[in-house]
């Protein structure tokens, strides 16, 4: 069975290969939920991102490059078991519009963003962006489960693919093992969450 | 003047060469801040790093590797400007002590950290991370300031040194145009926030 198989089939089927790829796939086990840990993480009903601008980013599985962009950004987007489609929506249209570049004509500074210069996004899936440490130890259980994030994370990238163009919108492999291979540049990292968005101001890293 | 020297300096006396740099260095014009963003920003007090477990990594300067480390941490750091020496020990404590590895002789995942690998940390100053949008353009004001956040964070780097040992942290170059590589091996990227040790509890991304 595939690492990726193994990942959006039940819990029931997969136990043992799942403990034996962990820290890869997801863990899920309710009874170690203390009651502390639910109550912080009802603060954090959103999808996250973190962004990188780039010089060149590139996909690796089982030692083949399975994604390449040159200059762009790459955006490793973890997804909450309640996000929705606006969530996507919101993230889609800030990550494609946030002027993480210079204008090469004028000269300025956070100018442009990387639709205006025809630059590549590489998204790759990232639940451990919802890891949640116990004393020293992730804990992944409000990631959205992989079943329902794996169906989730494919119509993003098609958001991102409709609202840019498809050639420019780069994947990794959702569930797999990978090496992502990055050129950080300046560097400019950012954050950006979906609770920024009108639904939940609360929370925000980024601002609306 | 290089430009290390002139994220140091007073701002009266670098304003030109600073726009000419941005978006490299630290905008602070206040009168840019709206009530909004004041209110938004004063729940963000609080150190905040992004981790990415990488195989490798290394920071080039002006084409020069300037560090690397092998397998191990990249770590960003992003420093607020109410930031005191207990978000740095916080950040320090959790960072080395994050069990991100798995046990090669057991292999159990998520269950050792850097130290007990021997493995290497890479600290690389991140102003960005304090980015909030407005509308589609960052806005830096809440980072630290740089002649007071470069201190900050070389004591930073310096308790990194002291809890693990000098030579297996390795750092980039404050205040300069950094080309940051890594290749990222999961991927795992795990964000944390000083305001989740004791002090602030509210808006905690990590569990203490």
């Amino acid at each position: 069975m595939s690492r990726l198989a193994s990942s959006v089939l039940p819990s029931s089927h997969t136990t043992s290969l799942r403990n034996k790829l962990s820290p890869f796939l997801f863990r899920r086990n309710q009874s170690h939920q203390s009651l502390r840990l639910r109550r912080r993480n009802s603060q954090f009903i959103a999808m996250r991102a973190v962004i990188q601008r780039v010089s060149s980013s590139s996909v690796t599985v089982d030692g083949r490059i399975v994604s390449e962009i040159g200059p762009g950004l790459l955006v490793l987007i973890g997804i909450h078991e309640s996000d929705t489609d606006s969530d996507a929506d919101y993230i889609c249209r800030k990550v494609l519009n946030m002027r993480l570049f210079s204008n090469e004509t004028t000269g300025k500074g956070w100018d442009q963003n990387v639709m205006q210069r025809n630059y590549g996004v590489l998204l790759v899936s990232q639940f451990t962006l919802y890891g949640f440490l116990k004393g020293n130890k992730p804990d992944f259980h409000v990631a959205m489960p992989p079943e329902k994030a794996k169906p989730f994370y494919a119509s993003l990238v098609e958001k991102f693919q409709k609202a840019y163009n498809p050639d420019s919108v780069k994947d990794g492999v959702f569930g797999a093992m990978m090496k992502v291979s990055l050129v950080n540049d300046g560097p400019v990292t950012m954050q950006l969450d979906s609770s920024q968005s009108n639904k939940n101001e609360t929370n925000a890293s980024v601002e609306s």
